[in-house]
């Protein structure tokens, strides 16, 4: 299930340790401006290397193989690779038999019956994210012009998000943080009640990038305790603007020409290096973990960009889909 | 898009005041005991009639088109329909020109040219989930032996949900609520990393079911205040099972055969009984509109199964895809 | 497996002895003028009861149950059924364990364990196209002007069809037979080079129509024995007209607005008046089987609607599917 | 629409003269034994450099990205490519202005606006082939002990391949074949009625190789000369065995256990030496057109293993669906 998307649609694949990681994009719009460069910023905004964020610095220069020529998309499916370079596989070796907690560690075993790729996470690695972001370069352009916005609001519970981060780096422990996600010019229209509504599309796609544990779209978890009254967004204008924005410019599943507004939480990096208790298959019985090797102490740090890229993935989908349904829509 | 699923697929349709509604499920494992009234106890939960729920009554009776034969899954498409009675159209004329904020009325006539069936919130309506139910009854049994319970934990902010219920009731305005669904004798092992794991296909059809906001798994949004060595769940015996569970039973994205763990929050339903602001499309200007057809003042005390449902279906399709891919698995 | 299309879905179900079938249309464009009465010419083209066709001969009434509004298509999943009404299920008793050669008795009975509804075929019998005629009068309006065609141009290997016809009915067995499909007013650009080229988008849809054994595009089977100079169409004016259609209107699997032309070949009911062998899986011996139902001599008399149905909803999927990616396109 | 499959997934992308092309494959069992010698063999099968095959030598050497371990897979995506190596883009200048007849450089042009990369074919080569036969491969395993076999049963009209290819190429024209497949060892029940049958899987991979223009299982076209009685195939043992094999080893669209057996043909390459007339479109009149390049005269002497592929991956899909539904079967 390594494709998400119904018209445009995304592919991933690569684990940690193998030789290269990639994403496939189908559906692309013949005729988008698109060179290698396009991919730098977005790119670099996941890196790791920022405080906070592991010392393993890739390279992560994006090589495409196909699909773009002369500096245009043509059509066809554009495939786009980076090696892994500065592999440590041993610092794995371990897991195999004290799985860490909160890791895929014992989950993917079993359900590989022990064939999976396990170094430095394998194909559960958020190493395989670089394949999202480099879609959701393309998707911006596509979506255009719409614009998406993700910020890391909250991290270790504190706004103070360079303090947090430190203190825990300090502490050798690790914490989590919310993002707060923004899409503007919205266009009116995008999503299908059932089963390809905006949340459903994007929740789906936030779900797919490891350490997300939740979302909410506009007033979220706060509009349990609102009123009916209270939280529907009044329309003011011709164009559907509303007053406030407690349905996250979504209505019915679909945009309503609002902003499209969502926060995702992110947990704490299950890799930390504060000792814990697991258990060892092997002897049989509970045991001391010391993650030893090179992680992320705040890895909601390099998330945003990612949701960025699942936001518009997502929108250029429902984009898309719609545009083949309906067409050029006249209006009431 | 009205199909969700990859083996065990799920279609709905149907409008709310058309002739019926109904849902076809597809890639059902032949040879399972269903009859007629095995959907009653479930449908009679997602009912309205109760307190804080429409007066509009419907009939609900199930009727089996296909697919089941002798009290047996016969492994062909099972259609399952419903005849919409107790219409009142003339309720929702006005919502054409002045749309009811919160609603689909205003972006449903803009997709779709103005050629939607609005009347009851047409194919928009909560009361499209009655296939969705269906279909839950019917993933229960190919999931067995794992259970699910959705329990209603919070209404109006209050966990006194009765007295929330009466006094919301009584003020003509509606709340919202948080359900709190929970599955038993998990399986470890279900769900597929990138693009179908186990909370992005929840929360795919979570979200497709109208009023839902967000959602959070195991410990939730409350992760981003986490440390890492406070979050992470750590093994305790040789079936994976852990002393806590802020993963929600899930790592990286697959099942770890922990209880399935998640919290949904549904927003007040938009039509209340209290007098709102709204833009008349027709005579282009804000206007105000009080909505008085007959609605919940609780949609969420109806919702508990519906999610019950949506996490079955979800847990279906998982497992099926994992029977056919992996087939029955050693251990390690 | 019952959903066929990427954005015009179209899914199927019921079993030819069961309370009814049906069919749901999903992606539809709104604003499509649509009654009931449309339906009625193609449902009729495939009705039984002429010379060579079962006496059975069903009501086959399409009920419209969403979807549709004030005569046209809302943009909602449309659901057609209709009533199974003259069966005469112990016709089939038997077929459990003296399965009749060439029909889906013996492997129905092994893929769903014996659960299988085998009444008149059950959702293998032919019954069951019903709902692709009735997609195919939607799919015709989508893709307008262009127009499909087809005829049975040989049965029995004869070109005299109505004496081919009599004189097998005569001596109680039954006749296959070749349909040729034609499509006129064709777009340009129809077709994704992988997977999703016309030919394979057709055949699909055609295999999935009971009987049919073999497709051919352009000269077919005879572009074998043709050398390329021979069989490549020279282009010869700025449209992209043809001189010859050697290829069936189509290049590297895209429209290329020439005519598009194929054929299709019926075979023989399997259901004969002759007594045939087969095995008595009860006694474990060979047997003879006199099938005394009621049954088409040549069934494929009734089958170039289903073909053109096929063909419509193949080109309105790739049509909406095109028009999605590529919007509205310029030329060279 | 590059991937194609339910379970066992295939994606394709890459063009003719692009720095590479590939093939992803998802939903594959994992502790399959697999290394890059495996590939060595079918992918031979394909290559050119043969009498009757175009001068273009590739490589062909497969680089496996991901997804293979030590040997075996890992139950994460495969994504396999090669480089392309020996590209003459000079060759493809002119085809813009003056596309070949029964080639898609005048539909790719159109369909992408311009933007398409026409260079070597592109998207639309023979060459994007490659990863079908090593999508294959992998297919193989998955579904053995059932042997897959296909043979050039006719070239050019005749039985006597080699003197076809030999005068063909003497004459600087190119000719087409016929391929027969014969899939043996068959397992029973494979396949879904609606809409995945075996011959609509097999058929919809066969037609996305290019130049393949026709398809027909057991008797095929023949059939529609035969007489129902003279069709069916009698059952002979307890085991589905039957006497002769018309319809190929299906039964309404669900594989009975008989050999499998179906015949592909394959057009004369669109690509000859012979003068060939087409529209000039810059001209704006009818020109004459050489090509020049390096082409196969007998294209189809490297299409059997891509046949094989084809049904190879149909038959995987269909057995991990059927094992996903229906587990491990009881019989009768």
């Amino acid at each position: 299930m390594n494709t998400f998307g119904t018209i445009f649609r995304v592919s991933v694949f690569g684990e940690s340790h193998g030789p290269a990681i990639g994403v496939t994009i189908d559906g692309c719009t013949p005729g988008i401006p698109l060179k290698a460069d396009d991919f730098t910023a977005d790119l670099l905004r996941r890196k790791s290397g920022k405080k906070g964020t592991t010392p393993r610095i890739e390279g992560d220069i994006p090589e495409i193989l196909s699909g773009i020529k002369d500096g245009f998309t043509t059509g066809a499916p554009i495939t786009i690779i980076t090696r892994n370079e500065t592999m440590r596989s041993s610092d794995y070796d371990n897991f195999a038999t004290v799985p860490r907690p909160g890791h895929a560690d014992f989950v993917s075993r079993r359900k590989y019956s022990g064939f999976s790729d396990n170094r430095g996470g394998g194909h559960f690695s958020g190493r395989i994210t670089w394949g999202l972001v480099a879609a959701g370069v393309i998707a911006k352009k596509i979506i255009s012009p719409i614009i998406i916005k993700s910020t890391l609001i909250e991290a270790g519970g504190s706004n103070s998000i360079e303090e947090a981060v430190e203190k825990a780096t300090a502490e050798g422990d690790s914490i989590g943080g919310i993002i707060e996600c923004r899409a503007e010019n919205m266009q009116i229209g995008l999503g299908e009640p059932f089963f390809y509504p905006v949340e459903a599309v994007i929740s789906h796609l936030v779900f797919s990038i490891p350490a997300t544990k939740g979302i909410e779209f506009g007033a979220g978890f706060a509009s349990a305790k609102m009123r009916g009254s209270e939280h529907n967004d009044p329309f003011i204008d011709e164009n559907g603007k509303t007053s406030s924005n407690n349905n996250g410019g979504i209505n019915g599943g679909i945009s309503n020409g609002n902003d499209l507004l969502f926060r995702v939480v992110v947990k704490p990096t299950s890799s930390t290096g504060v000792e814990q208790h697991t258990f060892d298959f092997n002897k049989g019985e509970i045991s001391t973990l010391k993650v030893t090797g090179r992680h992320d102490s705040c890895i909601a740090l390099r998330i945003p960009v990612i949701i960025e890229a699942a936001a518009a993935i997502a929108l250029a989908d429902l984009y898309l889909i719609d545009r083949g349904i309906n067409g050029v829509r006249g209006q009431d």
